[in-house]
């Protein structure tokens, strides 16, 4: 049976495609290379497991003719949907971006999976649909969600749809809420961005706001661990919404500049903007509850700092320093 | 300064042009004719408070260009949003149904906001983002939304839109979370459909579903009146989400027949099918939690019950019976 990974040629997808084929499944990538890169997967390339295609999600006939082609190799049993827009300020400059790329890629998938009568679906989902509660501990069952982002707006309008969906034709939906995620190919974030900024100019790291924004953080392995766990279970709900993450409270942004700078750019001065927000749209601090995730028996290998830490040295070699 | 009423031709915008106008404001409906008519509001075609435009709100073009219109007629103070499709198993069979007229409309209009510098949206939202939480008593808080029609998950959609507007330009947002709503003009709705059936039929009546299904229902007259008082509120949050709806548990479909059939066909037989859903996408039974607004003071002038009752008659006299 083949596992589609729609956007699979980006950050979490590469990541994915080489566990799903451990596991004996046919792994099918479907991306249109806006962010993904080809070359991230070449490893796999050479596996008689594993195709990789190119398409622009957000179009119905583009979709339709591309799971023409794989329903060829054989029958598709899943898609893992990870296509989306990852530039949470530039949806919130111009919401047409996360419209065609973070919404309508669910829109439109589905009235395709329909077509195929496929019937599972693993949609990465975002913490950012809570948008600012506040003290609010963030799990499951709170609301009401209010984003703060044309981002988070369109990730929580892709889950409404797949929850319908899974009423009148889905078998089994997951949706999980990812935290912020760490790790290569760095294609979106704070540490490429840091990275980035230090690589132009190694004296000095300009950060957006005051650095006491805080988050949790989890390494993608991680994340792709959480994932397939949660979608083996037998008895989860037929639409199962979970937040994957670390079980700590995170790391400042303040402490982020500090380890960047060590890694890449000891010498480099470190100067803090203003406000605890760095763009509109960015929820400062949050308690992100993982406790059902947590009651699965799962918990990652590594807490925010280490992730952090880990990302930091993968990121700085995937740039040559 | 002018109020738009988005929608405004159809079954609630109808009920609340005549409330703003006494209120002193000059209201402006656009709408495109699909559901609601011109007619209904043909009372106050003479005032000099009030005017009618044709616009397709799912166009940019469309949208962007009667808001010029009505721009040269003064300034545009806020936006009731109202325009939606209302029918949702249609919805269910064709989720485009959904996305053009519930979320394409919030998401064009919001655009043309933000272009036009209009800093105020009133939003008519639905219980149905709820989805089916079984016993969970549905107040404001509770989660996760999920949604198990297209409509829920367009109007879920169209909150999350608004949300994030409100972070980057609105200035504020009222959110109305609607209960089933009942009056005249009747354009969709359980009522009509029973009396549409006894006037086709007045021999028997044929309802969907084992009749058992319980909703609570509010008249119009009373939702207008709640969402105005809600809209003056100088203390509420800049978003402000909020249930309306009547305080009691509702009537069973049952009992409804049995009303519509005293009223319009009494010699009628009815008839019931099986199962306690009408439709995919129907919520059975719900418990909707009006606390949040009858903290502000608010009750409803009918019942579930009266609000039937009064509905029935009027929909009867509308439809000259």
């Amino acid at each position: 049976m083949i596992s589609i990974i729609l956007g699979g040629a980006g950050f979490v997808g590469t990541n994915l495609i080489g566990r799903l084929i451990q596991e004996g499944q046919t792994v099918v990538v479907l991306d249109n290379f806006s962010r993904g890169q080809k070359e991230y997967s070449s490893r796999f390339i050479k596996s008689n497991n594993f195709h990789i295609f190119e398409c622009e999600a957000s179009s119905f006939d583009n979709l339709h003719n591309s799971f023409s082609l794989v329903a060829k190799l054989g029958g598709i049993d899943e898609v893992w949907h990870l296509a989306a827009n990852s530039d949470i300020p530039a949806g919130v400059n111009d919401p047409c971006v996360d419209f065609k790329d973070t919404f309508l890629t669910t829109f439109e998938l589905l009235r395709v999976m329909k077509i195929f009568e496929i019937k599972k679906v693993h949609f990465a989902s975002s913490s950012a649909i809570y948008g600012n509660l506040g003290d609010i501990t963030l799990h499951e069952s709170v609301g009401p969600l209010l984003p703060i982002s044309n981002y988070g707006a369109m990730k929580l309008a892709s889950e409404g749809l797949i929850s319908a969906a899974a009423e009148s034709f889905l078998n089994k939906a997951n949706i999980f809420r990812f935290p912020n995620v760490v790790g290569v190919p760095a294609t979106h974030g704070v540490l490429l961005d840091f990275i980035m900024k230090l690589k132009k100019n190694p004296s000095r790291l300009d950060v957006l706001g005051d650095g006491t924004q805080q988050k949790a953080y989890l390494h993608v392995s991680d994340l792709v661990d959480a994932m397939l766990v949660v979608s083996k279970r037998a008895d989860a709900a037929k639409v199962e919404v979970i937040n994957i993450g670390p079980v700590d409270e995170g790391v400042t942004v303040d402490w982020i500049s500090r380890q960047v700078v060590k890694r890449v750019s000891p010498d480099a001065k470190i100067l803090f903007g203003t406000g605890n927000r760095g763009w509109v749209g960015d929820v400062p601090k949050f308690t992100y509850s993982t406790e059902k995730l947590q009651s699965y028996g799962w918990k990652p290998e590594l807490n925010s700092a280490d992730a952090i830490k880990c990302a930091i040295d993968e990121i700085a070699l995937q740039f040559g320093k």
